[in-house]
């Protein structure tokens, strides 16, 4: 309360790696959604900001921030915020979790699944070559997915193969802390921690990434993963680029073992105009796009945590920082 | 029954237009699904057929028959069989309804609605110019999808592209003669007939045709329907090349009023070398391959109709000749 006993508005700080055109729309998206707080570009020199609302912020960007209580990220992926040395310590961190962005990513790998399973890529090749030729047809319950990473997006995405008749096994490094109601599993084999990844690998026809990127998935999918895939399996990765040994995919793909690679990011971003990705024959480049946050349905997301940090609840979508997500 | 009081064994012609190898998987699938019938790759000399099993016989392939009772096609599609002049009068005609190829047929619609939708199109050709641009994001709710055809596989089509959140109009020439329980259509509003055709074409994003060729079908994808669509709209065409007027879609691709097209099917099939969809930047060519037959499960679908003609009943999917499906 101020001295006029009215409830203090809440002081939020919008920082962001984007355009000016990128901040107007953020900026437009979340006042609508939040009418009671002050939303500031920068921060106010006299007056205290209470949360930072962040897209990937310039380092440095959320120092001098004595009051700061919450850190909201509008990414899904938080791996470059917790990355910055200078990022307030004690400061609880929440990533976003946009359902729109949900089914963006699930769109994007049944697209991308299916592309592989029916052969689009292939004849999308043959259209070049102008040639007319019929490939077998496979049934998707032919064709063993796997997904990695049982989070909001890798249930998501481990639903809609399943939904479309592939057998998928959805793998996490950690047992899922809160799996749900069972009905929603059906069809997907949930599995956990690197044995039941080692036994499912020889079955993978296509492995789908949506895995976080912390110490313990960097560089997951290395030539010792590739080469236990069957003969002719494909590659999807959706999540982070450092996520895959980029020298092991060109190898195993130039070697014939691999049929495939649909890839949406880069170990740099964006991908080098000289990346041998960009010409290969058999990898698919999007530029980050599997699944962008959607400032409408995000804002949504971030009016409901201030509420709850006005009202003293328990914040949604809290990072644990040490496990990286 | 023959004079030795057991019951006589069908005797059942498979002709197709195919090769060796095609034939041996059809002859293998279909013996294994109808052990009980007498199966001949020619008609024999002495004694009758029963049933002819085709896929785009020869003409004349039936002709001499007496004794036929069935014709049983192997594809869905029937113009070409009905539009042989040599085709047997009065013996019943049934199409392949299998549900192996339905479940193909929803796999491609679903394929090119979510390549156009999310822009994967686009992608591919930014990769080839080594662009890396990121495209809006539209959500599946925001991309009006009108499915033309209510049949078996029109109906498949609608069902799972409204269960990815596309709002979908399905459009059939007439009322369909049975349709489904109301829990199947959730999602899709059917609607029959040219004014309600005309209704839809406006709010339609992507057009996905799945149509039977039909006197009354025949060139319906022409200049007045193109125009019809919003600005931007897509094309897709798993039906018949007969149904599209090659040339206004070309026109409507090049004027930039249509985006895109995806086409399966064509006037002349194997497309000429030099045709210009081969080449278009904004064709898609797939050669056929929307849904193949599967013979493992039409076989079934086969003994289930010769079971039915044995035992004097009712037969499944009975073409009515002069509506032309």
């Amino acid at each position: 309360m101020n001295s006029a006993g009215t409830p203090e508005r809440l002081q939020v700080l919008l920082s962001g790696s984007w355009d000016e055109a990128e901040q107007q729309v953020w900026h437009e998206a979340l006042r609508a959604a939040c009418p009671d707080v002050d939303w500031h570009l920068r921060a106010p020199i006299h007056g205290a900001v209470q949360v930072a609302v962040v897209a990937n912020p310039p380092p440095g960007a959320l120092q001098g921030l004595p009051d700061l209580r919450l850190i909201q990220s509008l990414w899904a992926g938080v791996d470059r915020l917790l990355a910055d040395p200078t990022l307030p310590a004690g400061v609880p961190v929440a990533r976003m979790v946009d359902p729109a962005m949900t089914l963006a990513m699930a769109e994007t790998a049944l697209w991308a699944v299916l592309s592989l399973h029916r052969g689009f890529f292939d004849y999308a090749e043959q259209q070049r070559r102008g040639q007319w030729r019929q490939l077998p047809q496979r049934r998707a319950d032919e064709i063993g997915v796997l997904v990695l990473g049982l989070g909001q997006m890798g249930q998501a995405v481990a639903r809609s193969l399943a939904q479309r008749g592939y057998p998928v096994t959805g793998w996490s490094r950690l047992p899922p802390a809160a799996p749900g109601p069972a009905e929603s599993w059906a069809g997907v084999q949930a599995v956990a921690g690197p044995g039941a990844l080692a036994c499912a690998l020889p079955a993978a026809h296509i492995v789908v990434n949506t895995l976080p990127l912390t110490p313990a998935t960097r560089g997951i999918l290395d030539a010792s993963f590739l080469r236990a895939l069957p003969a002719g399996a494909s590659l999807v990765n959706l999540a982070r680029g450092a996520h895959l040994v980029e020298a092991d995919l060109l190898q195993a793909l130039d070697s014939g073992r691999l049929a495939r690679a649909v890839l949406d990011v880069f170990a740099a971003e964006p991908l080098p105009a000289q990346h041998p990705f960009w010409s290969h024959p058999k990898v698919s480049v999007l530029p980050h796009v599997a699944a962008l946050t959607d400032p409408r349905s995000a804002a949504q997301v971030v009016a409901a945590n201030l509420r709850r940090l006005a009202a003293g609840e328990p914040l949604l979508h809290l990072v644990h920082r040490e496990r990286g997500y």
